[in-house]
């Protein structure tokens, strides 16, 4: 079977990229996250709220993956921070080799946070680490409460699940109730985080969970510690 | 590069595969068309809503893919056509072979019609010949009207452009003319059908798409000729 030696090659060459990734993310104390979802389920909007809601000396950088175009990396440049786009030309995911690439003249020294925004595809980036502490999966309510259940892998991996689009919720017959049950028969007590780009609606729930998720991440203590030395 | 010559080979040999199919169409007419988009884009909707329109004795089947789950058949089997799920088990396309043995147990002489909904990706399943006589992409407003210029492969292969979901047109900021715009940049004059399961608005168009299509890959003239040997 010629085919899976030579995938398990090309993930064996990823997952040894994505450790030395994850060494310098560590030694940095960068929290990176993978964003993963459908194509147009939010994440570039997700971002732009994030972005818009972060102080001006907030030390973060995104990352934003596309087959084509770099319309993301455009609309993300406006608030300030430093933004790369990697166009894949074709591919079907982001691997650990493109972010490490991308990754070239920035001093993660300066960084606290690593947004990447994964291609939009639930199915193939599932399989790639890219070195990050998290994926997040962002579904939104106009894509179906079955998604946990037809795409469980991502559900299964994803530290966050964030349920986007709430504002469209009247007019859609998604049923919130539904969708956690899937969720967690895949993955028990995963968090959701249900929010509206639109409106705002959950952002705050979701940037305390960012701050939250850097302190749990690399604690307090130890960064006195090494500004103590 | 063995990576490069392995997935030559792969899609080689589902090349073949998708030969064989195509010729057993084109002997017993079947309109063969591969349904491809976004995960909850609204393929299982528009084919209830297909299924729904069409008389008992319309000679047409589904195969319905999925990463996991049966549940799109089990939606789609209440019309009383036949229907089988193909659950792909972590594989983000449909490939021929797939389809091939889906297709066992089925006489493709009693068909007029076969829809096959793909696994939920808007890439990955662009590149698996089926056999088809048409791709069809299926978008929704709710995922932005920049799809085309993102996934460019697809709409550029597709015969037809589904823009499902109308009736939340209202709730979102998608542009229809930018849509059409980006997509005609990809696929000049590539038909565009802007249709909502939820209304039913479009359906007619769609439907009428479907009867011209046949008539237009199997035209009636060979038809009567058959008949009249």
């Amino acid at each position: 079977m010629p085919r899976v030696n030579v995938e398990k090659k090309v993930l064996n060459e990823n997952e040894r990229i994505a450790a030395e990734l994850r060494s310098r993310y560590d030694a940095e104390r960068v929290l990176c996250l993978n964003l993963i979802s459908s194509p147009g389920s939010g994440k570039t909007a997700l971002l732009e709220q994030t972005l818009s809601r972060l102080p001006a000396e907030a030390r973060v950088a995104v990352l934003t993956g596309d087959v084509e175009t770099d319309n993301d990396a455009a609309r993300l440049r406006q608030f300030g921070f430093p933004v790369k786009q990697i166009t894949t030309g074709g591919t079907c995911h982001l691997d650990a080799r493109m972010v490490e690439r991308a990754l070239e003249g920035w001093d993660l020294a300066d960084l606290d946070l690593l947004l990447v925004e994964n291609v939009g595809n639930l199915v193939c980036p599932t399989s790639f680490d890219l070195g990050e502490a998290d994926k997040i999966v962002v579904a939104s309510v106009t894509e179906g409460d079955d998604k946990p259940s037809k795409y469980p892998s991502i559900f299964l991996r994803s530290s966050l699940v964030i349920l986007n689009k709430l504002d469209l919720l009247p007019h859609t017959n998604f049923d919130v109730e539904q969708f956690r049950e899937n969720a967690e028969r895949v993955h028990p007590d995963v968090p959701i985080v249900g929010l509206s780009c639109t409106t705002g609606h959950g952002m705050d729930r979701w940037m305390r969970w960012l701050e939250e998720r850097r302190r749990e991440v690399f604690p307090a203590s130890v960064e006195s510690g090494a500004t103590g030395d």
